[in-house]
C-alpha cells in the first residue's frame, strides 16, 4: 500500500485540536498499529492492556490518553479518546480513488430528472424518471436508480447499488456495492394454501449521514414507509424488512436480519448475525450481542444476549441430552 | 406517496365479490392501517385485538369479518378474511413504474434466441445463446441471462438479476434485484488436504408463480437439478444449496440457509435466519420458527423451534454457566 | 440436460490413473447417482451404507473402493476415494459455456492497464486505472474492477463481480456473481453518541486457487489488509470482516459471518450460518458445526458446536422455561 500523503506532527495535532510532545516537523505518511507500524507512521494506544507494545513500536508518533503519556518517550499526540483521534486522522490518509467527474456518456438518464451540475454519474448507470440528485453526489458504475428517487447532497453510491422507485436518501449517505434499497417487502396472504402477493405500496426513507455496507437489503414498506433515521450505520449483508424503523445513530453489524414492522430505538448497537422478530420494539440504548435471537420487545436499555459459544462437539452433545432431560423429568 | 388511482366502494366490493354497507360511490384512493389512514383510504381489521382502533380510524372504508360488522358504523366491505381482501386490493393501488416497453438498443442479445415480441428488455442487459423468453416477460436493466436459459410468460426480473446457463423459470416468476440463480453449488472433495472442485453439472428449475426476493442465491445442482416448485415464495438474502428441492407453496423468510440435497415439503413456512442441514427431509406442512437450527429430518407436520430469546447479559451468562455444569455434574 | 461429451471406460480410467474391470470401450456420456443414473452414465459408491443401490443401478460404470469390488458385477473403476474420483471426472463433463473470447467493445478499460492479450473481458465491464490482469483470465459481463487491482492468471470472474480499488487476486481464482471484494470494513468511533467513520486504508489480498461463491462480501482492512490464503473455498452469502485472515485450504459454508480481525487457521472446515466473533483465533484443523456461535478463540483442533436442533414448539417452550429456572433457583 503506497500512501503519498504527508503531514507533520504539528499539522495532525492542529487537525485534532490536540496538544502534542516531540518534533513538530516530523513527517507522518500513514497509520499503523503499535505492533506493525513502521517509521513514518502514526499509531495509537486506546486500551492499557496493549501498553507493552509502546516499548517496541516503530511508529513515529503515538496518540495517547493523558494518563498514558508517561509511558512513552517518543513523539506524542495527547487525546482523551485515541481511537476517535485515529478515526478522525484516517480521513487524511484515505487513499480511495478520486471522485468521478461529470456524467459518463454511457449513463442513461431520463429527461425529467433534476440533477445538480456538480453530480458525477459513472458508466452504465440508468437513472429513471423525475429523479432528483443533490450537489456533490457521486453515483458510480452501473447503479440503477428507479423513478421518482430523491438523493440528497454528497451521496456516495458505489458500483451496482440499486434504488427502487420512490426511495429517498438524505444528505451524506454512502451505500456500498450490491445493496438493494426498496425491493418489495415479503408480504403474502394465504388463500386456501396458495400465497397471494401483497403489493408493497410504501417506500424507503433514509436520513442524513447513513452508511450502508455491501449486499445489504432494505425493503420498501407495505403501506407506509420503511424508515432509517439520521446517522445509522449498517454493515454488510443485513436484511431490513418492510416497515422497520431504525432510530438515529444506531449501528448494526453484518448478517443481521430484522423482520417487518419492528421499531429499533436510537443509539442501539446490534451485533452480527442477530435475528430480530417482527412487530416488536427495541428501546433506545439497547445493545444486543452477536448471534442472539430477539423474540419479544426489549423495553429497557442494557445489554442482551442469547448465543451459546461453541464447545467441543461431544461436550455439546451431552449438554443437548441434558437439556431435553430437563423437560422429560418434568413430565415424569 | 401520491396514488392517483381511484375506485368507488362499489367497485372494490365487486372486485372482491363481497358485500358492502354504506355509500357505494365514495371514493377510495389508497390503503392505510386503521391507525394511520386518512380520509379517502381503505383499511381492514383482521385481528379482534385491534378493534379499539375502529373508534378512531379516519379510513373511508373498513374491511371487516362478518362478526365484526356491528362494531363499526361507517362504510364496510364484509369479507371472511380481511387480510386476504387487503392483499387482493393492494394490486389495484400498486404504483410501481409502468412496464418497460420493447427492447432497449443497448441490450445485447445473441442471435439464436427465441424471444416473444411482447417481451421487454431493459438497458445493458446481456442475453446469451439460445435463450427463450415467453410472452409478456420483463427483463429490467442490467440483467445477465446465460446460455440456454428458458423463461416462461410474464416473468418480472428486476434490475441486476443473474441467471446462469440452463436455468429454467416457469410462468409468472418474479425475481428481485441482486439475486443469483444457478451459480455453482459448493462441492469440493479433499485430496491430501487440498480441495478439488466438483464441477456442478445440474441446473436450477423454478416452477410457476414463484417470487424470489433481493440478493437471494439458489445454486445449480451437482449432478441433477435444484428444484423450486410452483408457488414458492422466497424472501431476501436466502441461500439455497445445490440439489435442494422445495415443494409447492412453501414460504421462506429472509436470511435462511438450506444446505445441499435437502428436500423441503409443500406448504411449509420457514422463518427468518433459520439454518437447515443438508441431506435431510422436511415434511409437508412444517412450520419452523425464526433463527432455529434444523439438524435432522422433520417427518411430521407441526411447529418446530430452537431459538433462545435474548435476555439480560448477566442472566444469560449465568444460564451458560449452569448449562455447562449440567454436564460436568454428570461426569463427576 | 444434454451432455455431448463422450469418454470410454478406458479413457476415464487412464484419466484417473486407476485400474478398471469390464468393457474398456463402453461409452460414458455423463455422471449420475447410483439411484438416478441411466445407461451411459458413470456413478460411484463412497459410503458402504448405500451399497444396496448397486443391485439396481443403471449406471454403465461404477467407481468403487477396492474392498467393494466384489459387490458389483458390471463395469468398475477401482479407486481408493470414489468421491474424489467423481470430483476429478466432473471436470470432463462440465458443460458450462465456452470461455469468452477477446474484449467486448462495450468494455471500458482505462488506458494505463496491463492486460494480457489472452484475457477476455465481457460486455459492460468497467476496468479502472493501472489494473493488471494475467494470462487466461476471464472477466464476465458487467464486472467492475477498481483502480490498481491486480488479478493473476486464469481468473474466472462471473457476471457482476465487484473488486474495489487495490484488491489483489492470485492465480486460478474464481468468484461468482454478485460478490463484492474490498468494500469498506465496518469501522466507526463514537463521539458523544455520533458515529465517526474510520476510513479503511487496507485492501484485500486473495491467494491462489481460491473460489468464492455468489453474493459473498470480503471487506478491505482498516489499516493492514484482509488476507485469504491459497486454496480457501468460500460458499455463497458469506461475510468476511476487515482484517480477517483465513489460512490455506480452509472451507467455509454459506451464510457464515466472521467479524473483524479474527484469524482462522489452515485446513479448517466451518459450517453454514456460523457466527465468529472478532479479534479471536481459530487453530488449524478446527471444524465448526453449522449455526454455531464462536465467541472466544479455539486453540486446539477438533470439532466444535453450539447449535440446538429444532424440536416441537411446545417441548422447546418447556425447555426455555427450565433454562431460566436454572438461574432463578440459583438466586433463591
Amino acid at each position: 500500500m503506497i500512501i503519498m500523503k504527508k503531514y507533520t506532527l504539528k499539522q495532525l495535532a492542529e487537525f485534532l485540536s490536540a496538544e502534542f510532545k516531540g518534533d513538530p516537523d516530523c513527517i507522518i505518511t500513514g497509520i499503523g498499529s503499535l505492533e506493525s507500524s513502521v517509521p513514518g507512521q502514526i499509531s495509537f494506544l486506546n486500551d492499557a492492556k496493549y501498553k507493552k507494545h509502546l516499548d517496541t513500536t516503530k511508529a513515529t508518533v503515538v496518540i495517547l490518553k493523558p494518563e498514558h503519556c508517561d509511558l512513552y518517550n517518543g513523539n506524542i499526540i495527547i487525546y482523551n479518546d485515541p481511537y476517535l483521534a485515529y478515526a478522525k486522522i484516517s480521513l487524511l490518509y484515505d487513499d480511495r480513488p478520486a471522485a468521478l467527474s461529470g456524467i459518463h456518456p454511457s449513463a442513461i438518464i431520463d429527461q425529467n430528472c433534476s440533477i445538480d451540475n456538480t453530480v458525477s454519474i459513472g458508466p452504465y448507470c440508468v437513472i429513471g424518471k423525475r429523479v432528483k440528485i443533490g450537489r456533490g453526489s457521486q453515483v458510480h458504475t452501473g447503479c440503477v436508480i428507479g423513478d421518482d428517487v430523491q438523493i440528497g447532497e454528497n451521496a456516495l453510491l458505489y458500483p451496482k447499488v440499486i434504488l427502487y422507485h420512490k426511495v429517498k436518501l438524505g444528505n451524506n449517505v454512502a451505500i456500498h456495492s450490491g445493496s438493494v434499497i426498496g425491493a418489495d417487502g415479503f408480504g403474502n396472504a394465504n388463500e386456501k394454501g396458495v400465497w397471494r402477493k401483497i403489493y408493497q405500496l410504501g417506500s424507503v426513507i433514509i436520513g442524513n449521514d447513513v452508511e450502508i455496507g455491501a449486499n445489504t437489503t432494505i425493503d420498501r414498506g407495505a403501506i407506509e414507509d420503511t424508515i432509517i433515521e439520521d446517522g445509522v450505520k449498517l454493515d454488510n449483508q443485513i436484511q431490513i424488512g418492510h416497515n422497520v424503523h431504525i432510530g438515529t445513530h444506531t449501528a448494526i453489524a453484518g448478517c443481521t436480519g430484522i423482520a417487518g414492522s419492528t421499531k429499533i430505538g436510537r443509539h442501539c448497537m446490534i451485533g452480527g448475525g442477530v435475528g430480530i422478530n417482527g412487530h416488536i420494539e427495541i428501546a433506545d440504548g439497547v445493545i444486543i450481542s452477536g448471534k442472539s435471537a430477539v423474540g419479544k420487545s426489549l423495553t429497557k436499555p442494557g445489554i442482551y444476549a442469547s448465543s451459546i459459544p461453541a464447545m467441543p462437539y461431544q461436550t455439546w452433545g451431552r449438554v443437548l441430552v441434558k437439556l431435553v432431560q430437563l423437560v422429560e423429568k418434568k413430565k415424569a
